[in-house]
């Protein structure tokens, strides 16, 4: 066992100093958020910028030291303090090697060596992870799933993802697409394959565009010509107000989740599952999600709650990650 | 880390006399069977017996206790040789108390402590699993998942049931009832729950049962009225051969379990599934069944194979957890 003293490079000074300071990161497809944080977890300060004119890896990574630096100063904590940093991105990521292997978003980056550029660029140890998993690690130490060893982050937005916690740790699978349960089948959704790029079945039926298509085909059904630009979540919404024709994607909305949050349930018997995401986290949706839920009781039923870190669940996570970085450099735990 | 003289016990001695031995037992639902095996894991005599007329747990230890004093006997080894015991079970087990926590099989075994009682009648360390994570860790150790740390064992029969590896561990989910993907819904299944204790919208279909009441219907509505006591292995036969009833059966079937064994995949991108039991081991329902799998491309296509070890493979993976046992007993590695 290592203890304070062997762990060199000044660790065990800076850890008498506060304990240090880390960095979280969330690269999303539009917004690029960065938090400061002590190694407490406290935040200290957040950043953010968009992404939608500077997707490249260098611009990324220059925005990203951006940040740091501004959050750096305005916390008047001095670089040398920085023991970690740890980002999420969308797609597959090849948490090992640090590396993005491809996603849709960000104009597509292809093998991108996220974690070698982040050390390179703010020369402390990175860590990097795929962006529903870190949010499913933020969940676990300060969200709806504190402390639970099997449970399920799902994210429900354009397109749908599970972030999977069995035994207390994270399922990443043989190449880290573990929990891409986008391209479920279950009854109700189309029984093709999904074509190379286009969404899966299960998405295309309850993802955001999958909401808006169900709405738009009704809305033509029907004859009503307005408030053809609804959102998804304003579409759950209306359900909720009485709408008759959004009442009826409501609930075959709501039958199609319970059934996947059921099929997924069986798989692990994970009791808990987090609704993340634009979609995920509609009131009206979990609601009548759970309703259906209720009907299935062999073996176990699983429970359904919304996310409490809402759209900082990544960043959170992320910061746990760095601080997890920071613990294993320094050589001491310094937090649960 | 413990050396060979710190273990104590006479272990050392014993180590050095052959490595001991042990015995890996499968509970099955109308068997009992017994195996003796020295440290290399290699079989040195098999035992078994009905379960029919006996199948309290006092009475299934006592036909255990027969089974070992046979197989040592005839195998010239004395009872201090044998360093510990291991024992699948049906239904959910508790592997960490060593529990039979419910089961419908063995007249409806309850809270079963099945580890106390091995080790209270055989006087060695014992561990207790599951019938098809038991199988798992067989093919993981000795079949056709050989050192694959991400894979899925499907045992279909009756019943159908999944033992999962993630990360090269075995996943056994909150209540120890993961894997029970026999309730799963895809296209195709009944869409109502199950009732208490009744078969899942899956295996009512696809189990051996739901193939021979597919055949069954058939039969009536087509006016056929032989061959109305085949086995679901037969119906899948039958297929092959050329009949029609059967053939649509085997397409129906394959295109469900294609479905299943996807969603699965999706949930933990494993890349392997082995297939077990009385209907799983059909040649053409896999062959079908891989047909189906070839359409989805998204994000990986899962590879299907029949078990290399067949109804061994519980007895198998019993033999391993044994080992595992005694080798944590001796404090030394003595097989990998």
């Amino acid at each position: 066992m290592r203890t304070q003293t062997e762990a060199g490079n000044g660790a065990a000074l800076r850890v008498q100093a506060g304990y240090g300071h880390v960095v979280g990161v969330d690269i999303g497809a539009s917004n690029l958020r960065v938090a400061l944080a002590d190694m407490n977890g406290t935040i200290l300060g957040k950043w953010s910028a968009s992404t939608k004119e500077t997707s490249s890896p260098a611009m990324v990574i220059e925005q990203i030291h951006t940040g740091v630096e501004s959050l750096l100063k305005q916390a008047s904590v001095p670089w040398r303090s920085l023991l970690a940093v740890a980002a999420g991105a969308p797609g597959i990521t090849d948490a090992d090697a640090g590396v993005v292997v491809a996603t849709s978003y960000l104009r597509g980056w292809k093998d991108v060596p996220l974690q070698s550029l982040l050390r390179a660029a703010l020369r402390v140890p990175a860590a990097v992870e795929n962006d529903v998993r870190m949010a499913a690690i933020g969940e676990n130490w300060r969200g709806a799933a504190r402390g639970v060893a099997d449970f399920v982050f799902l994210a429900i937005g354009t397109g749908i993802a599970a972030g999977v916690f069995a035994n207390g740790r994270l399922i990443h699978g043989a190449d880290f697409a573990a929990g891409e349960i986008g391209y479920m089948h279950v009854p109700g959704t189309p029984e093709e394959a999904a074509q190379d790029g286009a969404p899966g079945s299960l998405e295309s039926v309850i993802g955001g565009e999958g909401l808006r298509q169900q709405w738009l085909r009704g809305c033509t059904e029907t004859g009503v010509a307005v408030s053809r630009g609804l959102s998804a979540t304003e579409i759950l919404e209306r359900a909720r107000a009485g709408d008759e024709l959004a009442a009826g994607i409501l609930h075959r909305s709501a039958k199609i989740l319970a059934y996947a949050v059921y099929n997924v349930s069986l798989v692990l018997n994970c009791k808990l599952f987090v609704l993340g995401g634009g979609v995920g986290m509609s009131e009206p949706l979990r609601d009548s999600t759970r309703h259906f839920l209720e009907q299935f009781n062999e073996p176990v039923r699983p429970k359904l709650t919304i996310s409490s870190l809402g759209q900082d669940a990544q960043l959170i996570g992320a910061i746990r990650l760095a601080m997890n970085k920071a613990e294993s450099r320094i050589g001491v735990k310094v937090s649960d």
